[in-house]
């Protein structure tokens, strides 16, 4: 591994670009933030000046071609993904994108065949729950074989509330099940291919016309059934759960009661629980740490760890038939393209 | 109440009719067992002979007549359940029917007319997890309206094996998934309009043939979904849970870590855990219990409580469409009689 | 066993005598309630007309000498135990008496002696963990030698509030650690040789002058420490548990997330958890049907089950010493009779 | 802050320090491993080797002198810190000084005036729970004052075994029972006044004439009291628990069943739980990542975090006693000097 920082430059600095450019800045071993990129530029100027060492740079390509940069964490929003993961394919820089990879499947796979043509990886997706120490140690798990074959998955994604007005019933699909949709993937380590999406009466907790919570089934290559809830208003807080279910034996990841126990006298009755999480920030907050440190290690050494851009182009084909079934009802087949002729 | 004790009568003496015999015999107040009845007539004169007071009757219908019986247990097969329920109406004595209530729907209404043409409900069906504690205090809490209106069900049933090489696909449905096709019905207060069974790539453990684990989805009337995963080949213990997401908050019974937790220096490793219940005697020891106490104190005071035969009708007639979806693989809507006219 | 009925009487229908009535009326099986006594006699005749059959007997001698008593359920005052459990002796009858035995170590051993005079055993105290599902499983664990000998035990005993003004110090180790005391005992096999009491500063929740919590360390004749925690004020709920540590694995009996588990959105956050049990009534509900159950079926046999008149006196004696230790706060040793001139 | 990397020297590279310098080279922002120091020079020569930029310095004080070396990580055995941390002092180093401080009180005090003075506090001790999500959760719960005032501590400390022949009782207090002592200062943000250790029968897995487990209580100095279980050989893995008993409820820091929860069908009964850690480096690895990046942080701040030269001081002087009451049984009294003079 070179004994010098990895430089990188962040795109976008919303919540989650600004939660990567302090996590860069201050928890990563070998890594350091030199540059940071957003349309408000007032909002990057004042974090770069967080920071020493760091600078604004206004046109994101820039930032990427620029010769400080060694590597790239995409946080913009997904309809300016691709322009920049290929701008970061041309410039031979390592990227962590976060997720979706692109808007479209046929957007990703220009992706793949830029990566392709490029003759190496250089996109690592930013599916960071592969790097939840729960989710990372199920997958080990499953893969070594001690349950045997695996049957069923059953996930379980809540949030508290999204107060949004102009949130749709199609970003659930998008932006939560899009997790699940890699989780099965990593679990089984196979392809999904179909997608049934069901739609329950609404909680009134959900804004006019949205369909919250959704039941989603995906049927796996081998012949496995996973169930997923998604339900965004749960009003309570935010809980993430991995059911494996396999032949010879269970294994749960995300289990509610980690961490702090406590009893409190609350009114007139006897508490007897833990906090939930308040979001994702907090409950994945270690992950994202594993998933930077290991991205910036991969890309010190050269390679790519974790979700591939074929891991985000398959989840973008998988939601994508997950939101004609949102419309249907009905199961949806998946098509992806050959991945041979893309290697 | 009556202050005489209810003089009860078992039909079938395999292994629930015995327990529910030693139930009665020593667990149940205001009640004795008098009577035994079984084709194997030696299997069920020294079950009579082990119980003072008690006898045997080889026919069961002259069991149902006898004056000294005031109460009936049918725990016989299936097959035989709808002369033996026609005709404890017809003597105007109480019932307690293990499930099914009869074969198909068409004799279900068959009860059910007699019930309305007797003028009077005198059958309980044995569906006990109305009893189990935690079952029934979930029920209690969605009832209560305090989590809000109930939006989805996940139900869990696992049972270790089932060594018989005759069993079929369709007895998971009949005999397993039809305690959480009465567990949906209990929890949402409403009926199931349609049903999905989904046929994943089955356990090596199960028989030949054998689609084991099966996931079902219901649609409730409300417009709310359960869905259910089944597995009789589980290898682990039995287990059975069921989660309710409702508009304010979620809730589990069955949560498996009850009793007794144990470490303990197992091989190389220490364990951290408790033992799961071996099948669903131990599990449901208690709700058989209380089922018991409560249909002989509702029998002594002239009432039916618990699964009465309208919902023993329902859960035949939503298993039957269940198992044209198991053959299927598509959602089969539920086709119910008018229940009014049948009251 | 009889065929008969056990004809049981009650002494005492305060609030532990009125829940037994209940439960031998309706919840116990070849029991009839036939009997109450208390100084209470308003009381008493309104609690005996709830009952057919039962009758209102004002003196409780009379009502033990009654002939159509088969046995008593002594729950009264502690001070006047004495002379109702000698009387039980004395007429021959079997007698499930409350803790404690009686006040002090010389009153027990004079029924002690009554007893070995009469030639029989006739008494069972009453401490009900002894039958409590998690309990009575765990002395199993630790009888059948899985874990190997047994090393500590941890007892905690939390009750929500004692609001009574009248409530002293010495009241704790009496009514609340001589639970404990009879556990240390019942899981290791041995007596007690040693007890210290330990005062923390109190919580401001008890009343002036009440040492609450207490810390209590008891040493077993085979050299095992048993450490207690006993808060009554604990503001939470009733919460009662056992941890064993052996030489080969720990269990611990009443972990408390058994039953339902709740999500619950309270002001701004999420709770996860469940509620504590409100009282001993609700959390040993169980054990005491258990325990009169146990009790009228051994009464019925001719002998004695659970806790003996020799495991009250032992408590007493333990909590004499225990009283003594908390005035000074030194170890104080335990002097016990000679067990086998008493048989 | 500086830009500057902190330049790490490590001295000791057994198992803790070894684990540091991969911890400093991987896995700590902001900070660079550039020497170690060993008196096996070959063990340290092949350890730098390992890490561009790392070489090795066999004189431990050269290394502390050496202008390349910012700050020191103190690793090795209890009876050489005394120099190590004084010659820290003496260069104007911070140094992350692993427990014990020094090897006795006298000494301890010694390390103390140093930093008098030398005008500034610059050692921080490795009591690394403090930096354990979970403990310190509990901490900042407890100082919130959302509980009300804390009444008890009860600590539970397990190791799996511990093989060495020459380990020795007193070993117990020193090594393991040290973390329970500065938990309870911690917690409690007070002096502990009086330790009593007691010992228990042993277990027949300890070695010949060692007392395994150890039961040891704390009198703290507002009148609270910490009972602590400590028991290195237990067979089974890694448990560390802290429950506080406060005036409006508890909490428990290490309940065990974080992380993944599996059921495995093993023999012929079902576990239900998950594998206890299997020692302390898994249980702690991340309390250690987060010890070391808050040292590396306050360092380029120019400050102290964590434990200071004091806790180290006070945790030596309650173990002094604790030995003296392993010796007798009987409570000890901790001698403190005056905290204000030395400041």
């Amino acid at each position: 591994m070179s004994t010098q920082d990895l430089r990188v430059g962040i795109i976008g600095v919303g919540m989650m670009g600004a939660d990567h450019a302090e996590r860069v800045a201050h928890r990563i071993a070998g890594a350091r933030l030199v540059a940071v990129s957003d349309p408000d530029t007032a909002r990057a100027g004042a974090l770069a000046a967080r920071y020493d060492g760091a600078r604004m740079i206004a046109d994101p390509l820039a930032l990427v071609a620029d010769d400080d940069v060694d590597a790239v964490i995409i946080a913009s929003p997904g309809f300016v993904h691709e322009e920049q993961v290929l701008a970061c394919i041309a410039n031979g820089k390592f990227a962590m994108c976060e997720k979706p990879l692109t808007m479209d499947s046929e957007s990703s796979l220009r992706v793949l065949r830029a990566e392709r043509d490029a003759g190496r990886a250089l996109i690592q997706v930013g599916f960071m729950r592969r790097f939840d120490p729960q989710y990372a140690q199920l997958q080990q798990l499953l893969a070594s074989g001690q349950l045997g074959r695996t049957l069923l998955l059953h996930n379980t994604h809540r949030n508290k509330t999204v107060p949004n007005p102009e949130f749709r019933s199609e970003m659930i699909v998008r932006d939560s099940l899009v997790h699940e949709v890699d989780v099965a993937r990593f679990m089984f380590g196979e392809e999904i291919t179909t997608i049934q999406v069901l739609s329950p009466a609404p909680t009134s907790h959900a804004c006019e016309g949205v369909i919250d919570p959704q039941v989603a089934v995906f049927t796996m290559a081998g012949g496995g059934i996973v169930t997923n809830e998604v339900f965004v208003n749960c009003q309570v807080g935010y809980e993430v759960r991995c059911e494996a279910v396999s032949e010879r034996g269970t294994a749960i990841a995300g289990r509610p009661q980690t961490g702090l126990y406590t009893t409190l006298a609350e009114g007139g009755e006897g508490y007897w629980g833990g906090l939930a999480d308040p979001d994702f920030t907090v409950r994945f907050n270690r992950a994202y740490d594993l998933e930077i440190q290991a991205w910036a290690d991969a890309s010190r050494r050269g390679s790519v760890v974790g979700a591939t851009s074929w891991d985000g182009y398959a989840a973008t084909a998988v939601c994508a038939a997950g939101m004609e079934s949102l419309a249907s009802g009905a199961p949806v087949a998946v098509a992806l393209a050959d991945r041979e002729i893309l290697q």
